[in-house]
């Protein structure tokens, strides 16, 4: 492959002026212009991506961190993702974690800058201070999925109201006469989906219940997770008539269990899960759950990381601290609202006397 | 961040010898080593992979050109890929294609040869004379599941026996007793599906069984597809008793559209697909299938891969063409043969005085 000396000597230039005519920069007069590109032409030149990155101080890569692209929610987002990317020239490097910190601190080191210019973050469980590292180095961060729009994390972030999402899910179950209702938590009690949780303890405080230990479970976000914890729920509590997951994959994993122990959704027992994956529309029955806004956010996250990329003026922050401080807090990007999608897991609980 | 001549000027020596210290290469005296360990050390410099890539003529990636990462066989496929090139140091870019050869085209220009040292391509629908050019340019191209051993590309690649697939499936129907069983072509008639449906005939000819046209419909390798096709396939024929479909997702869709159509599976209908990806293993019943040595794939091509970039001598093909022309084939690497995988979406047919 030719390189750009060799198109600036057979051109009679330097390697400058052909960089600048094929970037249409600098002052380049028509003359000089038409030898290069008849050289471009003759030699059949194409521009080097990764040198013209290396040549501008930028790498034509972004690079998304997932805990795992077998997770069906990561492909479904980092379709999204590419499509923004595409659209602005960049390539999308996937990098899995397999939500391990070490691994994704090695990524992070040797990517960020060098082959990537700027990094989106899923819940890939990275440290923080690995991304406040990064950033200092000069690849700009993006949170894709913030979860709690309330408490931003001091990193750019585009921020999903997942308290909504639990709170919308919650409130469904107990309008349609639920009152005791078996939780599945897809984290650590205190981990990514704690927001998730609070909003459906929201949903039954408003309604009056309590939301007793003996009715959660926390468990692994997979199918199944969803699976072990339903089976253990309702082996606690027979009486149990609903499942809220914080997750589409453990929802799913609760309708195989219900499934296998010869009960009918949602006749016997109904399900609702949070995100809306295209699993969860492609199931039998199809799940009911709170439809997160994955293509909006994955947009608003790739735009974000752009300006950042490019330099653009962080907006000042309107909160006391910020003002305080002096310095602009990181941006944070609001997605729409979730919103309840109801399909065919979720129904009245069958009358007391028809109870098992 | 510092650059590669910023720590030659600190340790009074040529960026050449900079790069042999750290490359561990060529001659150099232990004093001048430890003299730019230590200018490393005071500036922080760390190797810059692009770099590194351009003054040794390669990439640090390669890039997996795949058909949808939204339909999932590709990311298990992708994360089995992405853990073998990370095992040699480099990072995996995944593009999709989405069946497109056009975009195809577009990121083979872009980035085979410049960013990705080489490229997998799996079902991605592209042009061959678009991977030729590639190969052409420099940057070696491996096919990942080649589905027809007798018949190789022209191409390196990874074959696996896809038509023994179609006949496992087949003749695991037959032997329940199965005779009027619907066939789903998840490809054009000739296309990629081809060979998994030719198996399926072979099967039927030994079980002195036809495969009459009213009871085959080629569909789109979706979930939507398997259920539209089955649904036709049961209004044209509604003594059909089993589904085989060339493809999980197709027959996971047969397994919804019985269930929307008030068929128990398998009681009513058995279904059996072919690659054994997750939401098989997931569904509720769980599918019968074919599974295909998927990890094993994704290992070989990597490695075919690696040697065709570190230019090992291709082997001799034995094959009389390539001994008439001097020229050596393309590698071909055989992965194992599929096995059936018999799970819960397959019986015995309903006797006749029971049947629909």
């Amino acid at each position: 492959m030719p390189t750009l000396s060799e198109v600036a000597r057979h051109a009679g230039v330097t390697p400058a002026t052909v960089s600048n005519v094929l970037r249409s920069r600098g002052r380049v007069g028509e003359e000089t212009r038409r030898r290069v590109l008849e050289a471009v032409e003759a030699l059949g030149y194409r521009p080097h991506l990764a040198a013209r990155a290396l040549a501008e101080g930028r790498a034509p890569t972004i690079a998304l961190m997932v805990s795992s692209i077998a997770n069906p929610f990561y492909p479904e987002f980092a379709l999204a993702v590419e499509r923004a990317a595409r659209a602005s020239g960049h390539f999308l490097i996937i990098c899995n974690t397999n939500e391990d910190p070490q691994l994704g601190r090695a990524y992070l080191e040797q990517i960020a800058g060098t082959l990537s210019e700027g990094v989106l973050v899923t819940n890939a469980n990275l440290d923080f201070a690995d991304l406040r590292l990064t950033e200092a180095r000069g690849a700009p961060v993006v949170l894709c999925m913030w979860e709690r729009p309330l408490d931003p994390p001091g990193l750019p972030c585009v921020a999903v109201d997942f308290r909504l999402a639990g709170q919308l899910a919650g409130a469904h179950l107990m309008e349609l006469g639920h009152r005791r209702i078996g939780v599945i938590v897809g984290s650590k009690v205190s981990g990514i989906h704690a927001a998730r949780y609070d909003g459906f303890v929201d949903a039954a405080r408003a309604a009056g219940l309590d939301v007793p230990a003996a009715h959660v479970r926390q468990a692994a976000d997979t199918v199944h997770g969803g699976y072990t914890a339903t089976r253990d729920l309702l082996e606690g509590d027979p009486s149990i008539t609903a499942i809220f997951a914080t997750n589409d994959l453990p929802a799913l994993g609760a309708m195989q269990a219900a499934a296998d122990l010869g009960l009918d959704v949602p006749r016997d027992l109904s399900v609702v899960g949070i995100t809306d994956i295209l699993p969860a529309r492609e199931s039998r029955p199809a799940l009911t759950t709170v439809a997160v806004p994955t293509a909006e956010a994955a947009e608003l996250a790739v735009t974000l990381l752009r300006e950042l990329i490019e330099g653009a003026p962080h907006e000042a922050a309107t909160g006391t601290d910020a003002a305080a401080s002096g310095q602009p807090a990181p941006r944070m990007c609001l997605a729409s609202a979730p919103k309840l999608v109801v399909r065919a897991s979720t129904a009245a609980p069958r009358t007391q006397s028809f109870a098992r």
